[in-house]
């Protein structure tokens, strides 16, 4: 038997007053959630514990079974590994943005947000600077990119040189403790912040984006030095084969690390127009050709960032047409699901908070609750009670009858 | 936004055969805890863990966010916090009776119950006993004290000298380990007990109380030794201030230990003649100058330890009018409100139990749910599901967003 997660980040909601003190999951019609609710089991999750809010890469560690409080290392690491660079454990992945500074102080974190020319500038900063220590470079999405610091004598326990602000100087990077180790890395970033900046200011790409009347991409905001997550892969963990679909770094970084194949579908963004059916069809095919898949739906939480509660309505009609086209093309018999969501991102708010979400488990042999819609408040009434992110997989894997007793 | 945490000690209970088995909660009629229960979400909470008798001390540990098993340390420190007594962290804190010691023996535990002179008894023992070790003492509520002992070389790890028995004699204090510190903490106590007898013996006061029939105060019985819990306060903790409503020395030493300011209210007694609207009133007020207030109320703990279902009953009916109070003075957009019990204390056992205590969250934007009255049955249906005690804080925290993300 297969298992198939789906994950809808930030799905979970508070009462709505555009709804009517419902919540979107609650508001909206969802032929095909509902379904999955009435047929399986139900329950309330929290990600990490009892209203605590998450992170992407917190909650999406604990939900592959790992502790994020003992694990996690930050998030740079993840987005360089989701980005397609390939840090070795002991390296330092940071996450950074093209930005645009004018006198000494930003003007646009993102550069205008258009990434033409960066590919350009991505190979040329990789070719030109010269550090004391290898490095990896790479542009991303967006006006995205990511670095790695490789070597032994390095630290994540460094600051940010991006100040999070515009009309802000640009900070410079400190270490955050007394190791000759942190100190070391902040000195290599500075110089690697300085010899951008240099190579990027009278550079041919940013006087062809000035003559477009684009912002000039002339200084890298780095952000969110991490370190390998210390998780174990699902290959030896649990002895079964993996594949990740998800159109976001960070979930595919974070996937990675837990030894996912990554799956590339054509037309899914990580976007609010992301192609839903295109993901239920790959989706499909992966149940064929390994034994746990992972389909990650971003949309939802884009919505929620937005604070546009009927936009996440559209989004999550959008997440039940997946959910349609993934159930019409399994076979029923031999696949078990966990559909839920990472945390609660509420409309009105527009940041992750606490509160637990919802989750469902289908498949042939559950014991089918009373919970006939996919919401917060219904699936609190259902036959799982409340769980914690980390009992998800093992609820999967005893499912398909892979977890050996404990005992005799 | 502001966190009201409401406790009325040991209100849960089981079914009552003379209510019909129902439980003092499912029996009466409690307006205003209704009307928090049907706009709030309800739960089930384990102050300690599922089925696990606590202690008010231990309970209300974990109900304020710290691991009882990993840091209480003891009775007598919180009591003596709660009488006034000032000890330093590493000081040994203990419970004092005044009691009646006849022939050897112990003829009343506590003295007849009279209080009549024994604040001139604190201020004599205080100045003539001689230790090796600095010492503070001070009379409590009816019959009881607190000690104090200071110093680095010094141990918790005592017996009590009350042979909590009547026709006993008092018992000698041992220590329960070999280390010198609690032997030579057992020596200065015996040496403050005896010290302390040959001044009572004959004191003025006890001729006084003897010629007034009563029995005189001659004995000083020590039990509970304690050292100071390993928590942190609530401002280090999360950066929050705090206030505490409460009569009983215990739940006020236990609240200093976490920071807490504690509020006087003329009429509050801790018994169940206390002024629930002169506590509503002064919650209303503390919650304009403060970011967190607990109140406390005892009486239906009182009730439950007499056994008797049906003042138990009127005792929630005081609690009710105090949230009625409450809930009429503040400002219903900025506050959220925990309401619950530290324990359940059935009133045909007459002690604390296992069984976990029904809990209301109610706030603007929390997940109502379909429950709408406050009882163990009741809210064993709601949202919140089996929650821990020390889960209540972080939910008053996420519900006013004050806990940070872990992770990005």
């Amino acid at each position: 038997m297969k298992m198939l997660l789906i994950i809808s980040d930030g799905i979970g909601d508070v009462p709505c007053k555009d709804f009517g003190y419902k919540t979107p999951l609650e508001h909206g019609n969802y032929p095909a959630l509902a379904k999955l609710a009435k047929e399986g089991i139900t329950g309330m999750m929290d990600p990490l514990a009892p209203n605590f809010p998450a992170g992407s890469d917190t909650a999406h560690i604990a939900i592959l079974g790992e502790d994020p409080f003992e694990t996690y290392n930050g998030r740079g690491f993840l987005e360089a590994l989701g980005t397609g660079l390939r840090p070795r454990a002991a390296d330092i992945g940071f996450r950074v943005n093209f930005g645009t500074v004018e006198n000494g102080v930003v003007v646009d974190r993102r550069a205008g947000r258009s990434p033409l020319g960066l590919a350009t500038l991505a190979t040329d900063i990789c070719s030109e600077i010269v550090l004391d220590v290898p490095f990896q470079f790479r542009e991303a999405s967006g006006t995205r990119a990511a670095l790695v610091l490789s070597g032994d004598n390095l630290s994540a326990n460094v600051s940010d040189g991006d100040p999070h602000a515009l009309g802000a100087a640009p900070h410079e990077i400190c270490p955050l403790d007394d190791t000759p180790e942190a100190k070391f890395t902040a000195e290599q970033l500075n110089k690697f912040i300085e010899q951008a900046r240099e190579l990027l200011s009278d550079h041919p790409v940013n006087r062809d984006r000035q003559a477009k009347d684009l912002l000039p991409a002339n200084f890298l905001l780095v952000r969110g030095a991490g370190q390998a997550p210390d998780v174990a892969t699902f290959q030896e963990r649990y002895g079964v084969s993996c594949a990740c679909i998800a159109s976001t770094a960070l979930i595919q970084g974070v996937s990675l690390a837990f030894g996912f194949d990554l799956i590339d579908v054509e037309g899914a963004t990580g976007e609010t127009n992301t192609d839903e059916v295109a993901k239920a069809n790959a989706t499909v095919e992966a149940l064929r050709d390994y034994d746990f898949v992972f389909t990650h739906f971003k949309a939802t939480d884009t919505a929620s960032h937005d604070g546009d509660p009927k936009k996440k309505v559209a989004m999550i009609q959008k997440l039940d047409n997946m959910v349609s086209h993934i159930m019409a093309g399994i076979d029923k018999k031999d696949v078990v699901i966990a559909l839920t969501g990472d945390h609660t991102t509420p409309c009105d708010i527009g940041d992750h908070t606490g509160e637990p979400v919802p989750v469902i488990v289908w498949g042939k042999n559950v014991r089918a609750d009373n919970v006939t819609s996919f919401g917060e408040r219904s699936c609190a009434q259902g036959g799982l009670g409340r769980i914690n992110g980390q009992d998800l997989v093992p609820i999967l894997l005893n499912q398909t009858r892979r977890i050996k007793k404990y005992g005799a």
